[in-house]
């Protein structure tokens, strides 16, 4: 076994320290990353509080991994020691069922193991540790690589912010002539954004905050709606093809989805605590042929694609780089929401 | 002015009785048609009630209408006296809008006028009324083409029951190699029973009433699936391409969309009094990338397109004929879900 350092929960609910644990042996078919740097994901909080489900503890939280491969197993191909690699939200899948041949592992049917808070029932039977570590350990198809000319911690949020919003805007095709929303300026949020401007499409920043204006103009938005001004928002009102909606707290869905028009599609990312109520399905979404979808991360081949995209389009998120021992600190910021836009681990801080 | 007589309630939750009013003349671009049969749709007795909003009494209901042409207008082309017509949900709209332009008036920018209920702003700014009475003036494009060769008061519901199934499994492109459930057999449900077997999908009717098995089979079902039933359910999770929900009770939706397999549409016609509500956007929609997609009637060229659909798959409604004097004993049942599968009024016995 390969001796390792994280921090983890012990606990739910416990604060993270400092703790040591084995990661597998480098197999055949495997490759070892030194863990250069990790984004902090909101996920990681909700997971650590049991939020979704009962954690297993310890808990090493983590899935924007990157870093720098130190190992490669004989019949690995797309590796070599040296090369920058990375790891998102999922280390193992089936293999064997239909979406894992269509490159969806994200949503195998046999279940995606997540990279961290799961039971790698494909592989060895033990519990998944993820990114706020030195190294891990993958399987070599759940490796991503990781395009060198761009600046490797704004990277690592791309393995999850990233792909979880370019999945569904190449999934529902947005490109140029559409209009579209993004709700919640967040680590998915400015991604959106990002994605949504290389695509082409027309897009606007919709806020309940109107300090936020001027970031949203940096970010490469065409316009800001402060959405709780009822004269800014009567003229957008009917006119946008998408809404990529990342807010994770609870909000009011009937009065979003009024500012789609005709065959507008709703984009839910975000996770609210009391879910997704429409009042009246009628009006909000029968009267406008309207659709709300959901989408997870993505699959290997895709979340490939969007990093070569980001390294085309010199795409990556705005960070703010943080000690191992500030992990607590972010976490306080980011339920206030204050971090612009993702907070990133230097891992050579552990 | 043309003297008419008709069912109207004169005022909210009031009886419908017998009344005496006026239609307008017709003009070069109308036509007069003396109407035969009336379907009678669950929305006629949410109106009369005010379940939606506040109507406009007196009001006489009905929109699902087919009849005979008595009298055209100098201008009109597509249709001579004594030709079959009828007309849906709808009877003007702006005409210069986009969606008017690609034939999507339901959708009208500028507001579609309903066939009751409304005011025709368009036209002559008075009050629509519907179907549940002897004539009824329209223009000429709002009037539909009735083939001869089907039951013409079977082919009544076809207006509003027919389309409103038909339009979004044309949207969505229902066909072969689709898994279909329909949710909720009633005149919406039967008819995408229908419609979803002629287009080539497999289709199963989800039901929480085993006895209305026999019925499923009967109307083409392939399959009939009881959804209290844990067994049966457990078969048949995940598997499902689309769901075609026309139940306007409350229910589960977080539960009805785990039957649905990655990428999965849930089609919403129904108008539950609670609206849609998930309570878990990440395991019902977000980890299956899944849709709820709602869809009213559809607009002219697409109605007209249905029913020639229906002559040449010899389709119509499941109806049960009544008397206008039986229109509240009908109410009654339709409330406790007892008809197969439309009232229709025989327009003969006013």
């Amino acid at each position: 076994m390969i001796q390792a350092k994280g921090y983890a929960a012990q606990n739910v609910h416990e604060e993270l320290k400092l703790w040591k644990f084995e990661r597998r042996d480098v197999d055949a078919h495997d490759v070892q990353i030194e863990i250069l740097y990790c984004g902090v994901c909101h996920t990681d909080v909700a997971q650590i509080n049991n939020e979704w489900f009962p954690g297993l503890f310890p808990m090493i939280p983590g899935h924007e991994i990157v870093g720098r491969v130190v190992k490669v197993g004989d019949h690995v191909q797309k590796f070599k020691v040296g090369d920058l690699a990375g790891v998102g939200t999922f280390i193992n899948s089936c293999g064997i069922c239909e979406h894992c041949h269509s490159g969806l592992e994200v949503y195998c049917e046999n279940g995606v193991i997540p990279t961290y808070n799961g039971v790698d029932k494909y592989q060895d039977g033990l519990p998944t540790y993820g990114g706020y570590s030195n190294t891990i350990v993958t399987k070599e198809p759940y490796a991503l690589k990781i395009p060198a000319q761009l600046n490797l911690a704004a990277t690592a949020p791309l393995l999850c912010a990233g792909i979880t919003t370019y999945s569904p805007l190449k999934h529902w095709k947005v490109g140029k002539g559409h209009k579209l929303a993004v709700l919640g300026l967040g680590g998915l949020g400015h991604m959106a954004v990002k994605f949504a401007v290389a695509l082409g499409a027309e897009v606007t920043i919709l806020s309940t905050s109107p300090h936020k204006a001027a970031d949203a103009k940096k970010l490469g938005a065409h316009h800001f709606v402060v959405a709780s001004n009822p004269e800014e928002v009567e003229k957008v009102k009917n006119s946008f093809d998408f809404i990529v909606d990342t807010v994770s707290a609870d909000h009011d869905f009937d009065f979003y989805l009024s500012f789609l028009k005709l065959d507008g599609i709703h984009i839910c990312l975000g996770v609210p605590p009391k879910g997704l109520q429409i009042k009246n399905t009628l009006l909000t979404l029968q009267l406008g042929r309207k659709s709300i979808v959901g989408s997870a991360a993505g699959g290997i081949p895709e979340t490939q694609e969007m990093l070569d995209f980001c390294a085309a389009h010199n795409i990556t998120a705005d960070i703010e780089l943080i000690d191992i021992k500030d992990i607590h600190a972010a976490f306080d910021r980011m339920g206030k929401g204050d971090v612009k836009y993702r907070f990133v681990i230097d891992m050579a801080t552990l």
